[in-house]
């Protein structure tokens, strides 16, 4: 299968993983991004100004930026921040003008091409619905009785909740998909959805009912990326598979080709097995590979578009059997540094 | 005389005119500009960040922007002022793009050319001081004693003073002139000064010892633009005249080729008269033109960019008699509507 179209949901640092991995196997990256964010330099823009919060939109122009020198110069502008005490102080430079480019433009696509077009993305970044949204969870383990939870609101609140995510919903309920990231899941040849922050990041995507419906009907081949390790905060302590079981839960008819997860992830046979099993839910193969950069918490691009590439390989062959060969694991990566800080301190925002 | 590379030196809607008007002669137009600024966006962001202020710059490369759709957008974007009632309400794009070009480039003048590159600029602007500079005013007219003067500081405390400013200096005193504004100065065909604000966007460029050596040095011709009349605040109540008074008093040694007027500004025989004898302080012709725009406060560029052709045409004849021929003088076009409005309520900043 040759990989022409890529589109990539998520956002934040993983959703830059995903990107920084898509665009070695193609130029036609699409990356469809959450809106929800309300900490950092996005909160306070949103709260301010009639806007999406613009700064994981901004991240995945960054990870698009043309490798030419301007492409280079212009994605370490839209990442700079002001420094001071001031009224600026934190705000990154690209969060700014993509505020005031929507405001000019009356439209946050447009806006988002118009920045694309000065940092030579060959893609497209695009958010996963054209209005900011909130994020509201119900999170059980606040109250002395566990079996109580209450209603968490706020993609920053749920990102560092002490208590279990249980479920989240989308603020407004079934909002509008953004028509052009439709198109580009039902175009593409493959769709890819995580890694990043599961609950506030991965998982909104299957709640916008235009996306969930694009996904299902798209011939593209699907994968779920795995996140490296549990989040303190939304994740502490989930299993990956786990991670699965709450990502079928919000979308129930929802199925996917590919789980990709790092072999450093799954400790023991017991785990691989289950992690085997649970994929059966979403009627998917598990593809272990090796796709973490050694020493460190993130996703390694060049191996993470391997196994992108294997992905789509596999597309062409027949249905493998549910229990792949599975690579040497080294125990000393296992139970490592987290992958992602919590959201509600990222600082990429 | 072939007009090859014009320079134009002031600030704010004065130098906007100016550069309106000699782009249309060549392609080749440097802007040097003032940058004592300390109101609005621009004094937010100075006193806020390390920056100077980015005001008058900004609205140089707007009016430099490239004409295709492109250059149009760009030059819109970068005008456009945040609203609303929060932290960034009233700063337009462009200023804030400028102070965070600055802060990653670390040189002001990498941050302009990158800017200009991306609103498709063919001339350059430049800021006549790599550093941020205050005005000071001797302003008398503000005790009951007519003769005591007093010390004003700060530019919009200076152009909005109901006092009669005296006489204006930069602090720090005899700041450093931007090498590549010289490097223009030196290699232009025609160098223009004014119109503006004259003690705070005009004159400060002869307070600049570099700028001023290279006035004097230049083989350029250089030329004058007064204002089409007097500003409430800094220039209430002068007349033609008393703007080339004051000028030659901040700038002793300092000759130019040509003083252009408009037609409509000098009233009466008696003015024209009184106007050729001071414009021989700074050594000049005097050139009537009709350079405004009829029913407006505001410089025509068509009809401004034909006075400098005339200008530099002239530069290629023998030194006229110093008494031309005048055209007729509509009176209901004298005492018109003020030219700009006082710097302190300026809104372009």
């Amino acid at each position: 299968m040759t990989v022409e179209r890529i589109v990539a949901l998520g956002g934040g640092h993983g959703l830059y993983a995903t990107l920084s991995a898509a665009r070695r196997l193609t130029p036609h990256v699409t990356a469809v991004v959450t809106v929800a964010d309300d900490g950092g330099s996005s909160g306070r823009l949103r709260s301010e100004l009639d806007v999406i919060p613009p700064g994981d939109l901004r991240m995945a122009l960054a990870a698009l930026a043309s490798d030419s020198p301007y492409g280079r110069l212009w994605a370490t502008i839209i990442q700079h921040r002001f420094g001071g005490s001031g009224a600026l102080a934190g705000h990154p430079i690209g969060n700014l003008m993509l505020a005031g480019l929507s405001e000019v433009l009356g439209d946050p696509v447009a806006a988002l091409d118009e920045l694309g077009r000065v940092l030579g993305v060959k893609g497209r970044v695009l958010p996963m619905c054209p209005i900011a949204l909130q994020i509201e969870a119900d999170v059980a383990g606040l109250e002395s009785d566990p079996r109580m939870s209450r209603v968490i609101r706020g993609q920053v609140a749920v990102a560092t909740t002490p208590g279990k995510v249980r479920r989240v919903r989308l603020l407004p309920g079934n909002p509008p998909a953004t028509r052009q990231a439709v198109d580009a899941i039902m175009d593409a040849d493959l769709v890819v959805l995580g890694p990043g922050s599961w609950f506030t990041s991965v998982i909104p995507h299957v709640l916008v009912p235009g996306l969930l419906a694009a996904l299902r009907a798209t011939t593209a081949r699907r994968a779920v990326v795995l996140n490296l390790a549990d989040e303190p905060g939304e994740t502490a302590g989930f299993s990956a598979e786990r991670h699965l079981h709450v990502l079928a839960q919000h979308a129930p008819d929802f199925t996917v080709n590919d789980i990709v997860v790092d072999v450093n992830r799954v400790a023991s046979e017991r785990e691989r097995d289950q992690l085997i099993r649970t994929a059966g839910v979403l009627n998917a193969q598990v593809q272990f590979a090796d796709v973490s950069r050694p020493g460190t918490p993130l996703h390694d691009p060049a191996k993470l578009a391997a196994a992108l590439q294997a992905v789509c390989e596999r597309g062409n062959e027949p249905a493998l059997p549910t229990t792949p060969s599975i690579p040497t694991v080294n125990p000393a990566d296992v139970d490592g540094p987290h992958v992602l800080g919590p959201r509600g301190d990222d600082p990429w925002r």
